[in-house]
């Protein structure tokens, strides 16, 4: 394995199961969701005790996932509450997820249950505040997600990938900062006296401001395990301050990155920002997650064709330059998690 | 191997190669499908003895199959007869397999061939009966046989599968009874005084019955080797015998289930109705046969996820309960039948 | 490999990359192809060395191949010219490929460099020859390359696999002569007084001559490694010298064969004919592209399902006919060379 599995990973969002239950790959391990007792989320290994049918495929009545092969019952623990004419006292259990419903995000985690606590959620400084608006989608990917994590922990690629809508050349010339605190990674990068590529004209334009004046632009890319990546990213008129600029004097935003692992070489990247700024305005909301939908979409032939290269050539070592400092770090603390869950549960597949 | 080689395996319809020549995989050989001459049909290996060229592009001329490469003629027993500008008397002989067309299907032996013989076709109580009518369909499914063997020894799963056609509540809640004659198995449960589902009203109100009274319904699975599974099925007014009812009292019919391995992990399944009732009218063929095939392509999601869940998890069992006892027995009989022929033809590959 | 390195392969036709940089896999090599310095093609090792990505999906800036990914720009000889805010002298090298453009094709010489030259291209009689013009198309076609040697230095298969257009009876019934000469294996097939098949029909047609008088027919092919087959073929009006008739009294052409391995199992088709009459009308090259290409696709299918048939029974041994012999020769060529360059080179992957 090369990812942890003592962690909170988003799943899904809740949307994907409002209508039936929803089978999902999490790191290697095939995963039901669904709304138990309560309407609280559960997750359950994806396989009836019967016959292994996928309990995917099956139903919700009164909080039970229904078997939709033969109407075999299973409680949210796992156990197989009842299933018509039999006795079901013997049966195998299956395996039951920690999971959460928080921020909008369905959370599972795929190790050590004993583990799981809520207080290990990552917190997301936007979440819950009315001031701020949320808006994201869902990318399958075919590549290992650290990947993923490189993409984005190195914003240069702007430039290149996203040449028409937010790189501009200044990325590229202007030196980024990494460091690392505890097991975060910061990566930072403040371009002053710029004009504002096409999307943050847009941003400013819907704030209210200027779209022709020079601005501060700034990005402030933060790793933290397993693989989630949040980017403060924004533009202020020039000399107001950048990213301490007043809210009236700036457009600024989270963009979003939770990667989750499916395999090794596949990811579900759940993707999206939240803005600062006319929060309360869902056309805002639909335009920019359409637009960043069409600038993240731009990624996914890059990283799949990178990682088929990649997988050709499993003997050449890549080069890790100071743009790609971030990825890097963020890299050896993957190791080193990996690394002490191993030695933890040596005798686990 | 885990299917018996030594018995007739329904390999196609006569309309499938009406025009040209069919290429299909039975039980792991490609074999391809003509008529030879005097328009019986012929069953050959599906490889050219000259460059290895598939047969099934071919086309048939005067009752020799022609290879659609260079013209190579190939007999019906295997040997090429002509070619242009060769002598063919050295040339390698191909495999020619035992085939029978019967009952509006043709049966292919992929084993020995000395031991095949018509008497060992199985028994259509309907067929060549003109009271009797047909009609049924072919799916290819991405499963082991022996899961939709189990599928349709369990009816069980009518009721969550099919919940808007077949399935009722009751099947649920009535017992089967299951045994063995010889190398047969046959799982019935009887269900009377209960209400009729969609289908079987549209059966009842075909029959000129009345479909808002209740009803006595019957099934009788019945599986023969190597992976026949033939149910009588039907409903009667109740109180009027049942599935001894008199044909103008009940609505019956034979599920048909020809199930022909075409690799370990996939199928090619016919199915069908054979039904005693209004037998002269086209239309309610066409009718009952699209109404079936849209209940049967329920199950392929299911035997697919299935059989997916169980590759990805070879070390676990599964629970054999006693809705499961007709695929459980018919197991046992498959596998006496699979580990006779190993000890037979110990060299067999 | 079964395929010789040390020569000229068809790799690309201009147009191909005359908007942006075309990746393509060639002898299991991936490689980009683009113009560089003064418009000259350049191919490269499709892999930045920056991070693995695919330079492909990047531009040309100025003769240099700039990765879409994070800016780094590659010069046509494998070193790293520049890199935004970086120094890139002790950037490892990629591999540059020998490369020319000739005859309206991208060649590339995918093995030892040192052996390329220009006078290694094979000599083709009909180019930068106002007398003719050439039109042809490109396949991708899951084979082994030398199937399609084999395909095309036994044109008997033409009586069947394209019976509606260049196929005859007479074809099968007149002997065809082989032999070597050198390295190069020709066979050749002259039929005379015989019917013009439709598409000949055609080119007698377009060439002022009529349509329904015998003709002298000739097929001529030459194969010259490492797996170009070009064939000369044509009518005369019978009796007019046949092959060698004044210009005036027949329809001739070349048809040309670039076959080159993209894997073990598959091929690029660069296929085409150069005519010797009309050749300044544009249209009729594209009608006889458009005729040629749909009875070249009419061989896809064959070829891709032999293959599959030999990968299933390696064990067999195919037959070695009178009408097999210039693929056989051609193979046994083939042999000779792959053995050298192994030998030559014991340490190569």
């Amino acid at each position: 394995m090369t990812f942890a599995r003592n962690a909170w990973y988003v799943a899904a969002t809740p949307d994907e199961f409002a209508d039936k239950p929803l089978g999902r790959q999490i790191c290697g391990e095939r995963i039901v969701f669904y709304r138990g007792p309560g309407d609280q989320v559960a997750a359950l290994e994806d396989w009836c005790p019967h016959r292994g049918a996928p309990l995917s495929l099956g139903r919700v009545v009164e909080g039970k996932l229904v078997c939709g092969y033969h109407g075999l019952e299973m409680g949210c623990d796992g156990k197989t509450v009842a299933m018509p004419g039999q006795r079901v006292r013997g049966f195998p259990p299956i395996r039951s997820y920690p999971v959460l419903e928080r921020h909008g995000f369905v959370w599972v985690w795929p190790g050590d249950a004993a583990q799981a606590s809520a207080d290990k959620l990552p917190a997301l400084p936007w979440a819950d505040n009315p001031q701020w608006a949320y808006g994201g989608g869902l990318y399958h990917i075919g590549c290992d997600y650290r990947l993923m994590v490189d993409n984005l922990m190195d914003l240069t690629h702007e430039t290149y990938v996203h040449a028409t809508s937010i790189g501009q050349k200044e990325i590229d010339e202007t030196p980024c900062q990494t460091r690392t605190e505890g097991d975060e990674v910061v990566t930072s990068r403040f371009m002053n006296g710029i004009g504002a590529p096409p999307f943050w004209q847009m941003a400013l334009r819907m704030n209210g401001l200027p779209t022709d004046q020079p601005v501060d632009r700034w990005q402030i890319c933060h790793f933290t395990p397993p693989s989630h990546v949040m980017i403060e990213v924004g533009v202020a008129l020039a000399g107001r301050g950048g990213h301490a600029a007043p809210p009236q004097a700036k457009a600024s935003a989270w963009v979003v990155d939770f990667i989750t692992p499916e395999t090794e070489h596949s990811i579900w990247y759940f993707w999206g920002m939240a803005r600062h700024f006319k929060p309360h305005d869902p056309s805002l909301t639909t335009q920019i997650r359409d637009g960043q939908g069409r600038i993240f979409a731009e990624d996914r032939e890059m990283l799949e064709l990178q990682q088929r290269n990649l997988l050709s050539h499993p003997e050449r070592k890549v080069l890790s330059l100071n743009i790609d400092a971030g990825g890097v770090m963020a890299r050896r603390i993957i190791e080193r998690i990996v690394a002490a869950e191993r030695a933890a549960a040596p005798a686990a597949a």
